[in-house]
């Protein structure tokens, strides 16, 4: 099964906005509206052997990407954290994971929310039953928007610029470790950009399974395309374009604007592409075009839940 | 470890309550002030092979066990479900679980949120990265008590009753079937017990650990001891004493209070004990009598991550 499969399937059985529901699966977190106060919600998790290799990562940094993944969508929505919760799966019978290693995962939750603004103030722990079994870090964050107005997915307009903060590609090195254990959520620049941009602002998303696949979401849920220009996409490392697009775990602002901004407070933002009517690029929602070649890359980057060998 | 330790250690690191915390970790969900709203939020997991055991029971089982062990903590507090997100780790390899299952699961998770008055608004999805992994299926609740009250574990007064709802004890049946699987979450009778008794309602909790253990809870969080009567305690099936106070997952409701109660819309009320100085029971926290006999209980029901091969 695909994660698109799946997700279409989960989605259709999810009732529309009502009551309290703004917004209901399939943005980077769900918005409710409670007594005229706008809050968010999303949850990640983070699995051992998946998400990071704990042979060689240590318990701190284990527990520094769980809360900064989850952050990082709340910075995709425009918005402020308020407070996060913690659900963590034990490994049994495996020596590494031994008490001093679960208090320091647990220590590192706990600061690392605090250093963003986001207390940890709950959270549920057990330990797997059967030896060889993965750990899986959840969390859980509680966001709001000062401004009242939250980014979403949906906003691209044909003609707006799309934007990427920072650089992308070769997050992971060859060691387990890298930029995806160390990325900071962009939390404060996402705050400045819609200061920055006010209304232009017009669709935002982290950068997590990969700017190809990651426009394609803008893309789908605005109804429109993507054209993406390969000499534009800032790289890191020397990474080829194919990192660039396809690698994931960026953790960077990607967005669209219908106003140009080339940095914000240090932070080099780019250029990287045009939203084009969906007709332009169909049947392909995003393109790329390299040089003389322009290619469809709706099927880049990372899918969560496919179990074809090749695509994950 | 014991999760006492642990617990310990994780309340020792976090911050007391500040900025928008009032209640932090330690109660049945965390309490959160935001625009004079309080706000409630919780997390459980389910684990297959732990909680649940996947060859005997049905995901959509697995989905319902997941939302209303969470929404038991909701009632515990007093409170009434907004919304909820959820996470699944989803075992590689599986023969029986294909997308067919996890359907299923998805379904029942939103079918069962819905018809409690608690819309899935979010989640996230990943598969595990081996075969022989636990299925592991977090669900993160937002509650809202809308007098404004909340019922602590910390509320108990000596000379209070305690009480609970229903009747205790083999929650589990040899077919991994049972009461674990099919409890209705107690929130109306939550609701309709603050009603009835007002301000002499003081502390409550959700029975998921065994009375013995999550009365010690209560009496460790109220600083008194309690006094509970083993003839007085209400008992599922024929379930021997021990089995009443030390099954765990009877997601009954246990309550302290200055009034007495015995019945509410229907629904069996129990007094079971007395809430008393904490020098009377010293050094432990819960005692049963029990004809002429008297045993402290402290140790009794499950502890979630102890490693000792007889205590979990």
């Amino acid at each position: 099964m695909r994660e698109s499969e799946l997700l279409s399937h989960i989605f259709k059985k999810t009732p529309g906005p009502t009551g309290p529901v703004v917004v209901g699966p399939g943005d980077d977190m769900a918005q409710l509206k409670l007594d005229e106060m706008n809050l968010l919600i999303g949850v990640d998790q983070v699995i051992a052997g998946r998400h990071v290799d704990i042979s060689r990562v240590g318990p701190e940094l284990v527990g520094r990407k769980a809360v900064c993944r989850c952050l990082s969508d709340v910075a995709a929505m425009g918005a402020k954290p308020i407070a996060g919760v913690v659900t963590v799966a034990i490994p049994t019978g495996d020596e590494m994971i031994n008490d001093a290693w679960i208090k320091k995962l647990s220590d590192s939750v706990h600061q690392v929310g605090q250093s963003f603004g986001c207390p940890i103030v709950g959270g549920d722990i057990a330990v797997l039953p059967e030896k060889g079994q993965a750990l899986v870090l959840t969390v859980t964050v509680l966001a709001t928007s000062n401004d009242g107005r939250v980014l979403l997915r949906s906003g691209a307009e044909v003609g707006d610029g799309v934007y990427v903060t920072g650089e992308l590609g070769r997050t992971l090195e060859a060691d387990g470790h890298g930029h995806h254990l160390h990325f900071v959520p962009r939390i404060e620049l996402s705050l400045r950009l819609k200061k920055v941009l006010g209304e232009d602002l017009h669709a935002m998303i982290d950068l997590s399974d990969g700017l190809a696949r990651d426009a394609g979401h803008i893309a789908k849920a605005s109804g429109v395309g993507i054209e993406l220009e390969g000499a534009m996409i800032p790289r890191r490392n020397g990474a080829s374009l194919h990192e660039a697009i396809a690698d994931g775990e960026d953790y960077e602002l990607c967005f669209t604007s219908s106003s140009a901004v080339n940095e914000v407070d240090g932070i080099p933002v780019a250029r990287v592409g045009t939203v084009v009517d969906a007709a332009r690029c169909h049947p392909c929602r995003v393109i790329v075009n390299d040089g003389a070649t322009s290619q469809c890359v709706d099927d880049l980057g990372y899918e969560h839940i496919s179990r074809a060998p090749n695509a994950d």
